[in-house]
């Protein structure tokens, strides 16, 4: 294999960047048309590839919106371990911004699809479980909350709802000037409580 | 008009209790099948209603499911009312309460079908923004929470924002465990936040 493997890598590496060209242009598509107006022929249109070359990639809607949902998963785990931890107030505004851009816009569809396609119920639950351990686990680790002592691991579990909750209510309007105040007010609670 | 009235009033009654049968409905299948499934026809047949009754009531399908985002927010308005007020903690329980059952269900479609559907964004907003301050106004007045004094109604807001993300997180899994445990740990920091 040694002497034909270096013509092929350049073929290998086109082939991921339409895979990936794919999946960004299905997470955009969904956050901006939500589950019915996204399919197959719309993404591939999206990310300037053949119907043909999409149905190679994801023979079906739904394998390509699975992988699309892992790739929104692996693209919010990143931007959580990229936070700034210079202090909790900015800790926990970074959090809160997690949850009210185009990644969490696009889970927010894929979540409501899947409470009614039974198709992607299963992926969609299992990978939002993944992601909820692993934005708390990384929202422990920022804040410097000790989870031994009682009350501190549902003081973060309930700062990540109110942030999911935050992201809900700028779905319809952008609220960021009361958004502002919450989020500052809850940290103060937040940094309280944790000691 | 008052001799021909008495007989009228039965067909009144009816018209009024169709519609009423429409209006939840639409709302119970908004929660089960999504907007994607909601059809005036599905509507009507769940209703127990011909599709031209149906029709008759409401002539588009934006128009039966604006009807019943009002009815959906009224309900809620109600309930709201109707909540418990003996300490902060059955307050903050019940609150919750409200955001995971199938009213919360049935808006969260309508807000997700809103964001991409033009001739529903409008009246959900503004209904939603109407509910919005309705539950605010509520919650602080359950919660004998002093909005005089910094930070009160921010508090009280982030704990409604708490209570939306709770609720978007039961929408694949019921979490009821460990709902009850933030919602106790928070109902706690709530209550020395109000003091």
């Amino acid at each position: 294999m040694g002497v034909v493997s270096p013509p092929k890598q350049p073929q290998q590496d086109r082939s991921r960047a339409t895979r990936q060209r794919l999946l960004e242009a299905a997470v955009s598509c969904l956050a901006e048309h939500g589950w019915a107006g996204s399919t197959v022929s719309v993404v591939a249109e999206r990310a300037g590839v053949s119907r043909g070359a999409a149905q190679h990639h994801f023979p079906t809607r739904e394998a390509l919106f699975t992988a699309a949902v892992e790739y929104v998963a692996e693209e919010r785990s990143q931007a959580l371990r990229a936070l700034p931890a210079e202090n909790r107030g900015e800790v926990v505004a970074a959090l809160v911004d997690l949850y009210t851009g185009p990644l969490f816009r696009a889970a927010l569809h894929l979540w409501v699809a899947a409470s009614n396609e039974e198709q992607l119920r299963g992926p969609v639950t299992e990978l939002e479980a993944r992601v909820g351990r692993e934005s708390h686990r990384i929202a422990v680790e920022l804040l410097r909350a000790d989870e031994s002592l009682p009350g501190v691991r549902e003081t973060v579990q309930g700062l990540l709802d109110m942030a999911r909750g935050l992201g809900l209510a700028t779905l319809l309007t952008d609220d960021r000037t009361r958004r502002d105040r919450v989020v500052a007010q809850w940290a103060a609670l937040v940094d309280e409580a944790l000691g």
